[in-house]
């Protein structure tokens, strides 16, 4: 390239020319927001280098990808513009490179097909390839080709390289988006959003879920929950309130939607007379069904057995949702995905959850269930403190080693309630994923605590 | 109470009916919403007992207190509606009672002064003590009047109670505001909200300030900061990304602003030139004046000791404020307590930091000070896997330690950058106060780690 006239038109950028020497002077346009009305102008455009194909030595193809959108760049020798070496150099380019192209933006009649590909050193998958989704994998093995199927390790392993596929671009924007609407919705309704400790002293009287650390010293655990400070906030005058943030438990559980750290969206507030007041803070409530506990028992009939004062557990929640979804047609009511199950069973319940008003054996309390999935859970809490002590008591727990919460009650304590959602759980279900490991651009559970920007690559 | 024909009118009201019995008939308005419209109609408010007195057998008053704002209830005998019972049931509250009234509104043509008080059992403070400010006390005391001051340590043990005082509910509301305002600009600048995982594995080789955990066998730590995950989001095509979330460190200062546990701020971004893109994120930069390194050589002249290629102190950051306020007058120049400083030495700061161009004992970075305090840094990052190595050895880190973060340049990587704002920090600085512990509902520090909803209190 030293002997081409040309060589001003192309090449590596220096790398001091990217160490903020000067300000941009041309602006550059998203691949995303490349539309009808820049055609036939002159973009600049900055993306990766998808894919590349040279065509004899006078013309090469790159498709250029930035935040999952995609464009067709074409450089073809010309005089005094494009040289060969021009031409060689595209050619020879990376995959996966970060490249700056300008040029004349045409719209096609027609849309670009992908480009079949040539060799170059490759990263350990291509998104590409990670992009396929089963269906597409499904039918080309019905034409006889036999596509590279990326799997869920491979993918979490590499996850900077996953995470540029376009579903991956966009579950995690969706993801933004659930918590901001929920957000909006809280603050529009006079919520304060708060921040918990986290960081609490002691060790593990609570679990064996407990994750603990050393405090200098001292020995501390994390937060499983900001529950219980939750609801001293409450007592604070806080009476509207809500957190966004991590959650941690060292969950035995190797489930498709369990987690060791996932993100909870807790809210907790004065009720004035019923927990149907926070219910009324879930959007989507208004559109659903209410299905009483005692329904359940219907269950029976569909051959699944539960314990009636007892949990639900993950297969009898799903007969439940696929009973509710078909409906009952001698009452010609419910036949839908989305509904809220309430008074479950007092025992199934942590001790800050209030018994009902009319039966101490059920629980004023709610849970939202999506296709068959908890995704909220919802109660009032207990406010008075002697019965909080009794409820304390009577599920086999020490009331010294939560004095200071059972305390915070005895200075006026609002008769309160709470709703949590698990955000990832409820971005899983929203985009129809097969596994909350989807959800989370660094998933940790207690066989994967990698990769991490500490880890070593030995 | 119990041959009052109107005892129907007051008193306790039974749990059941608090337990979710029925729902609420008569909508309640909020105190702080009490305004000349309402003035002559029958309201209903739900709130704290802040004060309460008798006057005589026929009349009482109580000041009611809700999120911070108050009103005074009259109840005064009168047939068939007040009876001597019902007075003197009301005059003997416990203060921070939680009460329902109902009653006309009257908007009076003066303020109402606080009312003295009658003796009642106590919270360990009063929010109406801890209420005052330095200045009313002192005033007071030039009056003769002795007033009960509460010490930080009070109010951080009795949390639940301090933060009813009207400026701790302004605090924490203009806390959730600052997070929101940030939020909501990023976003309509197509950054997407991460959640970064907080939980890596291994010992801390990073230093003394990481918080070791157990992860159930195996050695595990709680990430510093969202630093590193953050940029390796950016190598995976999220070109803008932020995080508002906890960071851990066992900082061993004991300032007015260091904690174990805050609340961070961050922002990664592609940048296509020059780090004043990344600058341009924080809305206020607009209105501020930007700083070269090389001005703080006045320093000197001003009797500061400063080491030309290290990091400023708290002392010298002070004094730089002052510099900066004053203006210099020969240049007429400056004259304002926002300014940012730029090219700090690249010695002061962390091995992504990127050198300047044209001076490599210098880096392309930023700092913001209010008052002669940080609250926001930022920097270009090195994104050349090879020019990374080299930085990462002249710090004296071994490569090996972080070869997952380093090798997630290899596959393409955009030059890029970032800001970070401590949230507690802005909000001292926003509200003026002297102690970051004011700005955390809970916080902690290595001396520090309750209250919390699971000690005891022996």
């Amino acid at each position: 390239m030293d002997n081409d006239p040309l060589f001003a038109n192309y090449g590596d950028i220096p790398l001091a020319e990217l160490q903020s020497k000067s300000e941009v002077d041309f602006p550059y346009t998203e691949v995303g927001s490349l539309m009808e009305h820049l055609n036939d102008e002159v973009v600049l455009v900055r993306g990766r280098a998808q894919t590349i194909r040279g065509v004899g030595k006078k013309m090469a193809f790159v498709v250029v990808r930035e935040r999952g959108f995609t464009v067709q760049a074409v450089v073809s020798e010309q005089a005094g513009l494009v040289s060969p070496q021009m031409v060689k150099y595209v050619a020879s380019l990376n995959r996966e490179s970060i490249i700056d192209v300008e040029g004349i933006l045409t719209v096609p009649s027609d849309p670009i097909k992908g480009a079949s590909q040539k060799s170059c050193p490759e990263p350990p998958h291509q998104p590409r390839h990670a992009a396929r989704s089963e269906a597409d994998i499904k039918k080309d093995q019905e034409y006889g080709d036999q596509l590279v199927r990326v799997n869920q390790d491979t993918r979490l392993n590499h996850r900077i390289i996953d995470i540029r596929t376009p579903a991956n671009q966009g579950i995690f924007r969706i993801q933004s988006q659930v918590g901001n609407i929920f957000r909006q919705f809280l603050l529009s309704e006079g919520f304060a959003e708060i921040h918990m400790p986290k960081l609490i002293a002691g060790s593990s009287e609570g679990g064996s879920a407990v994750l603990e650390l050393d405090y200098k010293g001292q020995p501390a655990c994390l937060d499983q929950s900001p529950q219980l400070h939750k609801q001293m906030v409450t007592c604070g005058d806080f009476v509207r309130a809500f957190e966004i943030g991590p959650a941690f438990r060292a969950e035995d559980s190797y489930t498709h939607r369990h987690l060791c750290k996932f993100t909870s969206l807790d809210i907790e507030m004065e009720i004035k007379k019923h927990y149907s007041e926070a219910r009324k803070g879930v959007l989507f409530f208004y559109v659903m069904d209410v299905v009483d506990r005692l329904f359940v028992e219907r269950l029976k009939d569909a051959g699944v057995e539960i314990d009636p004062l007892g949990d639900l557990n993950t297969e009898s929640e799903r007969k439940l949702g696929q009973l509710v979804l078909e409906g009952i047609a001698s009452e010609n009511r419910y036949g839908t995905e989305f509904y809220i199950l309430h008074r479950s069973p007092l025992a199934a319940r942590p001790f800050y959850n209030t018994p009902c008003y009319d039966n101490p054996a059920y629980s004023s309390s709610f849970d939202v269930f999506i296709q068959g999935e908890e995704i909220i859970s919802g109660a009032q809490h207990v406010h008075v403190p002697e019965f909080l002590i009794e409820r304390v008591q009577s599920c086999g727990i020490d009331v010294n080693t939560i004095s200071t919460y059972v305390d915070s009650f005895r200075y006026g304590a609002p008769p309160h309630g709470r709703f949590r959602v698990g955000l990832e759980r409820v971005v899983m279900l929203f985009c129809g994923l097969d596994n909350i490991r989807k959800t989370l651009l660094y998933p940790r559970d207690l066989l994967r605590i990698a990769p991490s920007g500490a880890d070593r690559n030995s």
